[in-house]
């Protein structure tokens, strides 16, 4: 199908052009064909009126939890070590792939409607999630959190195999699979190393949670003499690409691993802030030239998976933190919601930016909004001013997924019926 | 007129009841009259259904500029004092009666929108401010912004006076007038002395910017030994009811004067973020007794007036500051914006929280939303998922003035259009 998106201001994040004012894109199949002028060799199926509307990348969710969103708004105001212990992983135990079904479609149609077209997803019963990625025809990375248990640690380790070899390269390459050990505090080293072995054998990357709390920290200095990040570079985690989440206690050594082993630290800040897990040094990492990217965490800890919140957060935060308006301007934290976040899933040469021979993952954001005039700088708009429910058409891998904020590839009143239902039954079981 | 919502969940914010499932709420004139069961007596000339929808008080911003929407997007990543000093007042200097009226009605659509139905407003040409206040709808405090500037000392104390006498108490009381010294670092000792002789005169209360920035602090202590805090409380300026704009570097004795003074400190936490002024200790405030109240700022240190935003920043931003994921907590994240703001504005008789007898100013938020589900606790959802654009219906002083997102009261397209024509020709000019 041949789509044009006619008389659109575009943010390509390209690192070249900030602004693109009154152009268009023509997108063919799954591609971005041409960025400009009309051409006479266009095959249009499709025409977009891009009048009044910011094109941009589809933000790039670089570490959540979707199947979560069931447990949304269930346990708040809470420390994250008693949130997890006593409410969070007694209720995950009870889990059933049918609702970790829902929960995640229910957290694919809040990422649609908010920008979101690309996401690194860390939970279980993952075939549900790469089913519903091929239904809402989003784009994701699939790990299997891997926590280790007496008598499944193989179990665990066939599992992701066995998602791999599933799923991997599915829905026209829309589908990925990585490996994910949870935390270096919940696999020990022997078990950290089989999990490495495995990616090896995948020949995939790593998702892993690092240095979330200061008394996860704290413990690894007692049991390993040295801080998480130090831990698994010394078992040689780093070699394989990886992502990890987090990242806020980190100390100038630490840095220095995380710089020199290109590992892409995701900074959840609506996360790290609601668990009182303390501020990541996102300024001090991006200045190392660390590629830092943003994420949302789980819905329960956030509580919801808006990416323009995030990137809202990850500006003005870092600024009070720094004590400097100048840290993390508004392009910087777009990039981390955007190219940056393609780096960190393997995904920089077809998605995160705007360009020719680019997939065509694009949002549009309706700027027709009292809170986007005046219009005196788009970027800023787009970090400060800009809402999720400003986006109002959502393209992935060539489809338009929703239109005038109308979703065309998922029952919306279905799932949220279903999310409801399995979630109230969840926590009565 | 008379107004039913019915089978509406009702989180009243009246200190008593979290949560009232399935009820009813009905309206006569500009009162709220009965909470609960239908009865024979009503007198009902609309019905809302209030299925999927929850009532609550209308939000108050208690500290913003709302002119400045001009100026939103105009001047970001800068530090607080070169923002101020080198863009926002050189271009403030060239504002006309007529711009500040377009950008006022610009913020009002915006705050409407969000779900905002009383804010106290700091800033010049405010009877413009009145003007659109009456149009609008909606409810607000007018102060006049004073820094001194020799030769118009007195003329800005008799703009206060005249501006006092010509709308106190105007649009059925949707309007009130207070005395606004700007701050102790643009007004001498003895100006704000005549300052609070004014507000004496008036019998009205105090708008003022105090302990915004360290430096704002440091140089109070240069010039006058001790604290801006401090230093207007030895004037006597807490005599007088005051609404105390950040209070952001507040030490422990000042703590003691603004709660021994019963002073209201509005915590802006976008704008305190983004400025890079630092965090407020709002746990520590809220802890020892002090009337802690929510504001926007104006739109070009924020950027935007969705008080919602405010209401999330406050509780985890406050949480990860005091390492401490139960600081702050949602129920009083929504305090703060409601009822505290009421008792700031001296008007929690009248406003502030669903009570029979309590002006009508409600907002109903559709909860049938991806990210309002599955539905664990409203009070969590309210302070940490929903989002400005959830809200549905507006009732202030029981009129509706936006219903189903379509604002009655004001031509939206008519102001985007001029607010974007002054806010271009401004700059240029
Ligand atoms: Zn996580
Ligand atoms: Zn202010």
């Amino acid at each position: 199908m041949g789509i044009l998106i006619k008389n659109v201001t575009v943010v390509p994040m390209n690192s070249k052009d900030e602004v693109l004012e009154d152009t268009n894109i023509y997108i063919e199949g799954d591609r971005i064909i041409s960025i400009g002028e009309l051409k006479e060799n266009f095959k249009i199926d499709k025409t977009i009126d891009g009048k009044n509307k910011v094109a941009m990348p589809g933000l790039i969710n670089a570490h959540t939890h979707i199947g979560m969103s069931l447990l949304r708004n269930y346990a708040d105001d809470l420390p994250l070590h008693e949130w997890l212990n006593d409410k969070i992983w007694p209720i995950e135990a009870k889990l059933t792939g049918d609702d970790v079904y829902w929960g995640s479609l229910l957290s694919m149609v809040e990422m649609i409607q908010s920008g979101t077209t690309a996401f690194c997803d860390m939970y279980f019963f993952m075939d549900q999630v790469g089913k519903g990625i091929e239904e809402a025809g989003i784009r994701g990375v699939l790990t299997r959190g891997i926590i280790e248990e007496k008598g499944q640690e193989i179990e665990k380790l066939d599992d992701t195999r066995r998602l791999y070899k599933s799923w991997h390269g599915n829905a026209n390459g829309r589908i990925k699979v990585m490996v994910a050990p949870h935390a270096p505090y919940t696999c020990s080293p022997k078990y950290l190393e089989d999990i490495m072995d495995l990616a090896y054998e995948l020949n995939t990357g790593i998702h892993i949670h690092l240095s979330e709390t200061k008394k996860e920290v704290e413990d690894s200095f007692k049991t390993y003499g040295k801080s998480p990040i130090k831990h698994v570079y010394d078992l040689g985690l780093f070699k394989l690409p990886t992502i990890a989440a987090h990242c806020v206690h980190v100390d100038e050594e630490d840095i220095k691993i995380l710089k020199d082993n290109n590992v892409s630290p995701v900074n959840n800040p609506s996360s790290n802030l609601k668990l009182a897990s303390g501020f990541a040094p996102v300024d001090q990492m991006l200045k190392s030239g660390i590629n830092v990217c943003l994420g949302t965490d789980g819905s329960s800890s956030n509580n919801n998976l808006n990416m323009f919140e995030e990137i809202h957060l990850a500006s003005i935060v870092n600024k009070a933190v720094n004590m400097d308006a100048v840290s993390v301007p508004a392009i910087t934290a777009l990039e981390m919601a955007t190219i940056n976040g393609a780096k960190a899933l393997l995904w920089d040469e077809e998605i995160g930016s705007i360009e020719v021979g680019k997939k065509a993952d694009i949002i549009l954001i309706d700027m027709y909004k009292s809170h986007l005039y005046p219009r005196h700088n788009i970027i800023s708009a787009l970090a400060y001013s800009v809402q999720g429910s400003d986006v109002d058409t959502v393209i992935v891998d060539g489809n338009i997924i929703m239109e005038n904020r109308e979703i065309k590839t998922l029952d919306v009143e279905k799932i949220i019926f279903n999310a409801e239902k399995v979630a109230k039954d969840l926590v009565n079981r």
